[in-house]
């Protein structure tokens, strides 16, 4: 197994284990991700996500600076990933434009309150160069990020998403995808596969909805190195509650030997 | 989802459900089997297997066919699959030679006191017809089973493997065979998917040990229509406890939604 776990701070995360579990938080108001945020930390996943996109202040640059600190603190130790999913890659409206993104995303990198963010590959090159370089200066890692909320490309294709993060200076390569049938579940293993194979950095992958909710219980066999399940309320199709994910992992853990 | 499940006596296994859940008797004693056959029906699979190759009384016909009358009292209604499994594809040595193994299916057959028997599909195509004409006339199910234990073919074989069975007049089209990479249980999973898309008959797989066993738990979503899991003790290697294959099987059920 040449896959590798998400390091945070030079620390793996769940213990160098695959996958590692990371639970969304997606309130829309300060007082519901506090709640959220300390209701997902006694569950215990490994990484935290904060999808900001869903939370209603976004556009308040010094509110959410404020809110990551103080999620911070409700997390409890644990890592918290700052995330604002794109409309067009299955994210929330919200009333900024990408520049504004970006300035968001650097303060909240300058805060000290999250280790990590994730940014869509798919945007403009000198954001992406200028997150990565914010991200980095501060010592976060950087998720860049390619999702099809309609589709699964072919493989090739799919590989090729992986390895743009990669050249692109991510530290960690997400790639999440709509199947169609079951055949595509199998593209987006095979996929993570030879793309845990080939790069240097750690990969994440999900299948999504129903049919490919396997993948978030399977996928770590397959070289991914996270997996998002429901501490509170789920972020994207398919996700399963934390406690069901555990238990699967537990169980291919012991079945593996 | 095209691929359809296994049907004893015109009702399908697990009411319809894929996979269903089969488990095997390994016992080398008459008091050896009854006890494990109690134990294991006490876990209701929706199967039995008696993996008569165990049985040290194999030489015995008279003795297999009143065993197997126990079996069925045993049992409490699960049906019960019969099969010898040959050194060659992973069973146990037996002091029998190939004419006498199909005069003892022949006389099982005709016991009335198993449902379906399993016989692999590379023997003697003369021994095969008179198998498949014994258990028709009895009104069992024939599984035509192909098994790799030191590794795993290419896609292509594998699906002609599915197709052999079905062209030999198999009513179970079984292939099982032991991955070398995670690539190799891929490559197991898109077999099972494409046969049970080609298939008129039920298919049934798995990848074996550690490394294949999570397609113990996921092999129903690519088609394969029943899984082996241990009720008292494995009898091949990457086995699950039947509870674990039922707790995996509810976990993608509810996840399927």
């Amino acid at each position: 197994m040449p896959a590798r776990p998400i390091e945070l701070k030079g620390r793996p995360l769940a213990g160098g284990q695959l996958p590692a579990v990371c639970a969304p938080l997606v309130g829309r108001t300060r007082s519901a991700l506090l709640a959220e945020a300390a209701a997902v930390a006694a569950k215990a996943p490994d990484l935290i996500e904060w999808r900001v996109d869903f939370f209603e202040g976004i556009a308040d640059t010094p509110a959410v600076v404020q809110l990551a600190g103080e999620l911070r603190q409700a997390a409890g130790g644990i890592p918290i990933l700052f995330t604002r999913r794109s409309r067009r890659e299955g994210g929330e409206p919200i009333p900024l434009d990408e520049p504004q993104v970006l300035a968001l995303y650097c303060a909240v990198c300058a805060s000290g309150s999250v280790d990590a963010v994730d940014y869509e590959a798919a945007n403009d090159p000198a954001l992406l160069a200028e997150l990565r370089e914010a991200a980095h200066r501060h010592g976060l890692a950087l998720f860049l990020s390619f999702h099809d909320v309609n589709g699964t490309p072919p493989l090739g294709e799919l590989v090729q998403r992986f390895e743009q993060a990669e050249k692109l200076g991510a530290d960690v390569a997400k790639v999440a995808v709509m199947p169609r049938s079951e055949r595509d579940v199998l593209v987006l293993l095979e996929a993570t596969l030879q793309a845990s194979q080939k790069l240097r950095v750690p990969v994440v992958s999900m299948s999504m909805a129903g049919l490919g909710a396997l993948t978030r219980v399977c996928g770590g066999a397959f070289g991914s190195a996270l997996t998002f399940a429901v501490g509170g309320a789920p972020s994207a199709p398919g996700q399963l509650p934390i406690e069901d994910v555990r238990a699967g992992l537990a169980l291919l853990r012991r079945a593996a030997g």
